[in-house]
């Protein structure tokens, strides 16, 4: 399928989101009418994945002009405006990314922001499939198997992005060339995001997949029942090191022992060269009660604290391979993000 | 505190035990009539934990007599009785082998085996008080910190063992000896043991503690937040390799990777000297709705199958040292758990 999750509807002429948050359960679109909404639908997660939230961000400036004319806002308050959709959340570096890419042609009017940001997302598919082949190909190159068994972690599918996905785009990219054998998908704590969305797109491309604890990951990978593990990132330093979804840098140490492929999958917008190393990326930390509830349900004692960070940083030395749409780079073998290959 | 949650109750001359899935919302004790109750406490976790299991397993074989006697069971009907409570789960090798302690003494009578579980229980206790001694020792020779910052993965605590606790006991005597700062404890999905169990011990005794995703511990031990992991096993064989909650050998690949202590203290009845290595451990595979589902809520697509080892195996190589109250044994240098010290 490679569903939509972020769509400019032409008969409303208004932003719609797929709410994330319903998933698997639920399957409902909300209409995005105010920069509150956005930022809004952006901090509860109802959309993320760092691809699209550039996205978001871009079609964010287009909601913010429309709120602008509607309220009669001055220049101040509808930069005021945009700033606020742009931080609300740190650490994907594509949310600032893609606010920044159609600002500049403000002053050319609302039709060139909305034709900015919806090139941007078709920017975004084309880049993910482009690099879905890319990775591919590096991937078969160097494991011995007809049939491969990877490993993912959070969700970096179509619903994390314009279309297609990046991680899920090369597991897409296996299926379609009848190269991959079952998709081992961590749950992803606290949110779910691996049993609400990966399992979700999975099943809908009847894809065959199995779900099992983050702490079930390590063993997984050390025992050899997976040939690699394929992640996305919410942002990568000029030096290789990446963020991405906490629990990814657990996914990466276990493939370094095991000595099997760790595989960074993401489109170049997440690649930050202004950010030296991992050491200088903010790490998003979240309100404790995600982790001291489950599903709606306290399952902690009520004195219990929870520690939620959002994100955990992958050292460069431990990452296999970047994929982007420019190629491939392989930070574990020395290679910085500068000078990518295609370039 | 210090909670016990396997009593041989002298009102009823039953056995009760707290049923721990209910934590900590509800606090309910359920007295075991029959050997069917006892291998259905074990099979939902109600009664877990190694140790406790090995207490469960001693004083099971009393609830097999008093049924046999009740049912007018022959003596093949009885022993078949106390093996399937033998064989409840397969990993913890503590439950046969407390089966196994007080088996001998069935020819005795009913009041020699009852002394002989109660003892195993009073032995363990002391067991957990000892090497909770011998493991903090260890550990502030080697940690440079005035109060250490310890995770900890799933529930090894009181709740565990027949009282004190094993990871929870060396906790208990740091904080007891004014050296613990706090604990970083795991959820440990997917039952959730850390959230319900582990908190609920140390919310009891006032010990400062955070709880955390466990796709968190990684990073947590990476970016220096803690100072040393201990946890508890189910099986820990000769060379050292070391079976525990799903979820450790993340854990330890971490605390490796960082250079800090990875601890597992565990009576000398979790010692399997009959398994040379970690690769002759069964692993239990348990119900995968156990991942796909909380509390009756479906988290994942119905297609969606869940993969759910309830454990891993940790390779010696990680292992900085095993705690038993026989000493401390150190299997990352090469030792190995025949010719213990204190032997």
């Amino acid at each position: 399928m490679s569903v939509h999750a972020i769509i400019w509807d032409d008969a409303s002429d208004r932003l719609v989101l797929l709410d994330q948050t319903l998933l698997p359960g639920e399957t409902v679109y909300r209409t995005i009418e105010t920069t509150d909404d956005l930022v809004r639908a952006i901090e509860v997660l109802a959309v993320r994945g760092a691809p699209a939230l550039g996205v978001a961000g871009a079609m964010g400036v287009v909601v913010a002009m429309d709120e602008a004319r509607r309220q009669g806002w001055d220049e101040a308050s509808l930069q005021h405006a945009i700033d606020r959709v742009r931080a609300a959340r740190p650490t994907a570096v594509n949310l600032a990314w893609g606010v920044d890419q159609v600002r500049p042609v403000l002053p050319q009017g609302r039709a060139a922001v909305l034709a900015a940001a919806r090139q941007l997302a078709a920017d975004d598919e084309a880049a993910n499939r482009e690099l879905s082949r890319s990775g591919v190909d590096w991937l078969l190159d160097r494991v011995d198997r007809r049939r491969l068994r990877v490993l993912t972690h959070c969700n970096a599918g179509a619903l994390a992005t314009a279309g297609w996905g990046t991680a899920l785009g090369l597991v897409r990219e296996l299926h379609a060339r009848g190269r991959l054998e079952v998709v081992y998908a961590d749950e992803t704590r606290p949110l779910l995001q691996g049993a609400r969305l990966t399992a979700y797109e999975l099943a809908a491309d009847g894809i065959p997949h199995l779900l099992q604890s983050d702490g079930a990951a390590a063993s997984t990978i050390v025992r050899g029942r997976v040939d690699c593990a394929i992640v996305g990132a919410d942002r990568i330093a000029a030096n290789g090191d990446a963020a991405n979804k906490i629990g990814t840098l657990g996914v990466a140490l276990a493939c370094a022992d095991a000595g099997i492929p760790f595989v960074v999958a993401a489109p170049w917008s997440t690649v930050d060269l202004a950010t030296a190393s991992g050491d200088d990326i903010e790490i998003e930390e979240r309100a404790g009660e995600e982790v001291t509830t489950y599903a709606g349900t306290r399952v902690a004692p009520l004195v219990t604290e929870g520690f939620n960070p959002a994100f955990d940083v992958t050292p460069a030395r431990l990452v296999s391979a970047i994929v982007t749409e420019r190629g491939v780079v392989e930070p574990a073998r020395g290679e910085a993000m500068t000078g990518s290959p295609g370039e």
